[in-house]
């Protein structure tokens, strides 16, 4: 199954990036090109991406899986950036996150054309990242067709910040 | 012809990040699935990919084509990333890059079975990025069979410091 080949080689880390954080590694799945390539098929047969218009992909773990998601769906790809990063007009928000607080941007021009995207980022921990992209989307009057990420920690409990779907390949 | 069509997808930005700097931007291209399609297709089919065991994807750019690549070669990937990013025991590098100086990282056993390592990313400017993890590389006894980009500022001249083969698919 692949949420237990995912979990084998998924790996833990107490205390990482702070004390009382516990950081889940999925680096190593994209060194078995098997399973990282089961791993898109699995997440792009979900109906949010046939929904979507495009997909955006949160900076920077996002972007491992959302590149090719892009390709494995052929829709287009826009990204969710840290501050600094993007040139142009840009629609930004700030947000808490699990350890400490960032913002991020999204080109204002990249998603004039678009009217319903789906969030791709590795993980759903708080919640707090993908809020603050469906909000920058929201505040531009688009719909989020679904977030789609690998794990979720469940006892985060980031689902009940956000009003639509998610798709997840496994949970701690 | 596929340099043609990046270009005029590219946008310009002069004076970004700061002043004298003129940023190239990629992300347009990502929006159009079937020129990203072929650009991964281009990239994929240069000699270095077929030489090497595993793909280096470079912090955060290089992730949004590398990912692309491993899925389309099924080759393994690993990164480079910033600092305070990885867990695990690392091998790091400082450099000096277009505008200010960085360090980049490598997981060490992320690398361990591998002999032969191809890299990407983006754009070459000065070349100080690449040079950082193509050091970190050797340092572990690795070789480079090449790096792949899209863009390359030949102005900056930065392959006078690389001493592998470089595939771009467009210079400025």
């Amino acid at each position: 199954m692949l949420s237990t080949q995912l979990k084998e080689l998924i790996g833990t880390y107490p205390d990482f990036p702070k004390q009382g954080i516990v950081f889940r590694d999925l680096l190593p799945v994209f060194a078995h090109p098997k399973l990282y390539s089961e791993l898109i098929n699995a997440m792009a047969s979900h109906q949010m991406f046939e929904e979507a218009d495009a997909i955006v992909a949160i900076d920077a773990r996002g972007f491992l899986l959302a590149s090719s998601l892009a390709l494995k769906t052929l829709k287009p790809m826009v990204v969710a950036r840290k501050p600094g990063k993007l040139p142009g007009t840009l629609l930004s928000e700030s947000y808490d996150l699990e350890y400490g607080n960032n913002s991020l941007s999204i080109q204002k021009d990249a998603i004039k054309k678009y009217e319903k995207l789906v969030i791709v980022d590795d993980l759903l921990a708080t919640g707090g990242t993908v809020k603050c992209v469906s909000n920058i989307l929201e505040s531009a009057g688009k719909t989020i067709t679904g977030l789609s990420v690998v794990i979720e920690l469940s006892q985060l409990n980031g689902k009940a910040k956000l009003n639509f779907p998610i798709s997840h390949q496994l949970t701690y």
